[in-house]
């Protein structure tokens, strides 16, 4: 190992983005960075059920990577896809052609799993990019103007019906957020429905939600979701999605807009390493974060399983951000060939919202819920989210939302620009309509 | 005609939504109203531009249509498309069913037009709609991150140059966005290009730019311009785009980027009117901005051909608030059996603006440009934004891109919410890498 390296990071997420201001700030000279994403922007994902729920507008969440590493000549960002990786001759294979490294550092994340059912995927969306959040307020806006000139009261049910799988936090925050959504804020807009008739059901497969939280915790967080009219199916098995309807349990529901928040799994960029990993697809790292005979290649955040004593790390930023850090700091130990250090996880707690101004919050044996635990929610959330500009607009807009009940960003826009001219009413007919907000197919082409 | 009306307005900008609210006001309980639109908000079209340079979100410009009326139990919205009118039995068709109206308003505007060239819209993109400023967004964009690590010299230059085909309003705005991202915005995010060295191409068919202003504003605004660094090419037609190039005049430009700002056609519903449409299919009205032979019909915005002492009323923001509260005025006359009132044009001047701090305005005799009227320009924008939340959100916007030459929505959204999980790199692959920004086509599967 030379006194200055090459390091290419792939994924400008919460690991990522630490890895690269941790060695800029403290490398000096002797460091050069490339970051690899498929897209041009970090994404603050703890706030993308806020973009699906028309809470925020994406950019508030996103922000161009090359803006956040902007003016220092050492890094150089690079808008590619990562599509397998040459351990022997440490090279990194991209679209966009191929990469020399002298350490790598893979933070690639993970996308949400459907267990086998990837034929789920259209019926039911997962919420991890800004694609998907839009598509997700498309589907549920559309589906109350279908309601809204709907005749049929069983159609109307079916579209009013909103079936949410996973009672994780993202789940969770989902529900909560549709809940508001159609209890207060649409409930003037619409004349023929009552938004407030809306069924938002949350299908949880075990025994309570939140299942990393204390089980009071879990209880305050179902009383509060039901407070919001959130139906909850605990141990419940979704066996079934099919275009009409959910299978859940014994029960079969008609809904027009089912989401999927029931598990991740990790970026098949790991397969191509050549080493065993966890059932979620995800990098068995050693206790320094690198591989397994590959010192110089890491893996961290969701792409990574890391046990302390047995128990795994959580997927959640603060673990991400912290083994962003932690790498960066023992490829340093490397340029001054000093030993490298274990990875420690500090345990900061976990959070989740629950609608407009509740939230339960654990911290060791600390636990909160109500107000107070929302207000310290959105101060981290604001605190963490990177540039003052979207500090800035983000507070002002939850603070609209809190006293008014508003949600700014409820514009529905569709997946292909080319329809949206005015050009014969033919050529724009049903596309412009609603289609079954189930499947949006209908409405391409 | 009864003491009571329907009045059925399709278009929910600036025209049907002015026809709606002064309905709303002065007509008490003898109105009724149904507002369709085929899509869920009120655009901001002024303002297009900056979502299409990354200087605004699209929701930040864009207000729901119900939100507008929210708690007014006369009034309801629809989300349909218009696809024909019987005047006979006074029924308009949409995809969602028959609606009959006693008064109908037909406020439908207008769509980019190629003059027999349809086939040059994949390539050359209009800004009408958010979809098409998100997708111009993309592209710009794209072309940079493109650019940055694309070695050969002669296709780093084709994709830094954009052509902007149209010297009015928007071409001029387009291009002095585009002069400032380039020159100022992108030039510390890039290492290998130097964005200033950015071509932006004005292509003007007429001896000036802005031809409905004054020949010296035309000068000022062109020389605005040029410190940005934007080339015009004035009396100059586009003969042919293809792929790669753009046939203006006797030159042949490659470009990867090309912007269609050349003109506008109306609606086309108004040709189901079996009446007199101009070139730009706009329908001729009577005085009272009604249909010829149907005084229960009214024609307004964009999608009418107004005219004053032989001079047509401009298709402006300004001149559709005014036809749609007239119409709602003749409306209110009816009701009342007394005689309609002719429509005149007020006309508050016109204004453009160029780049981050000019902007040139005229109003009678007075001529503004330069800082001054960049500034007012601003306020005026802000004051005429519906909702407080959008002029507060604007406003900070762009006192942050002032101070700091920042333009925060630089996200790059990719039209296919599919596409953008982790899947395997392989199903991730070339979509995410930048295809050809020109043609998008290529990024679909």
């Amino acid at each position: 190992m030379t006194g200055n390296t090459h390091v290419v990071i792939v994924g400008g997420g919460f690991g990522g983005i630490n890895v690269a201001r941790t060695l800029l700030r403290h490398g000096g000279s002797r460091i050069r960075v490339t970051l690899i994403d498929r897209r041009n922007h970090h994404l603050f994902q703890p706030l993308l059920y806020q973009v699906a729920t028309a809470g925020l507008s994406p950019a508030d969440i996103a922000t161009p990577i090359r803006a956040i590493f902007r003016g220092d000549p050492r890094i150089r960002v690079r808008l590619a896809t990562a599509t397998d990786v040459d351990l022997a001759s440490r090279i990194l294979t991209t679209d966009g052609g191929d990469v020399p490294y002298d350490h790598l550092v893979l933070a690639c994340g993970a996308t949400h799993a459907y267990f086998g059912h990837e034929e789920w995927e259209d019926r039911a969306p997962g919420l991890k990019t800004i694609e998907q959040a839009t598509e997700i307020r498309r589907r549920v806006l559309t589906a109350f103007e279908r309601a809204e000139f709907e005749s049929d009261r069983e159609e109307r049910r079916r579209l009013l019906t909103f079936v949410i799988v996973g009672g994780g936090p993202t789940g969770v925050e989902l529900a909560g957020a549709l809940g508001e959504l159609s209890r207060y804020t649409l409930t003037r807009d619409f004349r023929n429905i009552d938004p407030s008739s809306t069924r938002v059901i949350l299908v949880e497969g075990g025994p309570r939600i939140l299942p990393t939280f204390a089980p009071e915790l879990s209880h305050k967080a179902a009383r509060s979701l039901e407070k919001l009219g959130v139906t909850l199916w605990t141990e419940t098995q979704v066996t079934q999605i099919d275009e009409r309807h959910v299978h859940a349990g014994d029960e079969i529901v008609e809904a027009a807009t089912v989401l999927w928040a029931a598990g991740v799994k990790a970026s098949s960029l790991g397969e191509k390493l050549g080493v065993e990993l966890d059932r979620a697809g995800r990098v068995r790292v050693a206790p320094d974060l690198s591989l397994p005979d590959h010192p110089e290649v890491f893996v961290i955040g969701d792409q990574a399983r890391v046990e302390l004593d047995g128990r795994p790390v959580p997927g959640i930023a603060p673990a991400a951000i912290q083994q962003g850090r932690h790498v960066a700091k023992n490829i340093l130990h490397d340029l001054r060939d000093s030993p490298r250090e274990v990875f420690e996880y500090h345990d900061h707690g976990i959070m989740a919202t629950i609608g407009r101004a509740t939230a339960v919050l654990q911290r060791g044996t600390l636990r909160l819920n109500g107000l107070v635990a929302w207000l310290i929610w959105g101060f981290i959330h604001i605190l963490y989210l990177i540039g003052f500009r979207n500090r800035l607009l983000v507070f002002i807009q939850w603070t609209w939302s809190y006293f008014r009940h508003g949600r700014g960003a409820r514009i529905i826009t569709e997946p292909d620009w080319r329809l949206h001219g005015v050009h014969s009413p033919a050529s724009t007919g049903r596309r412009h309509a609603p289609d079954d907000p189930g499947d949006p197919r209908k409405e391409r082409s």
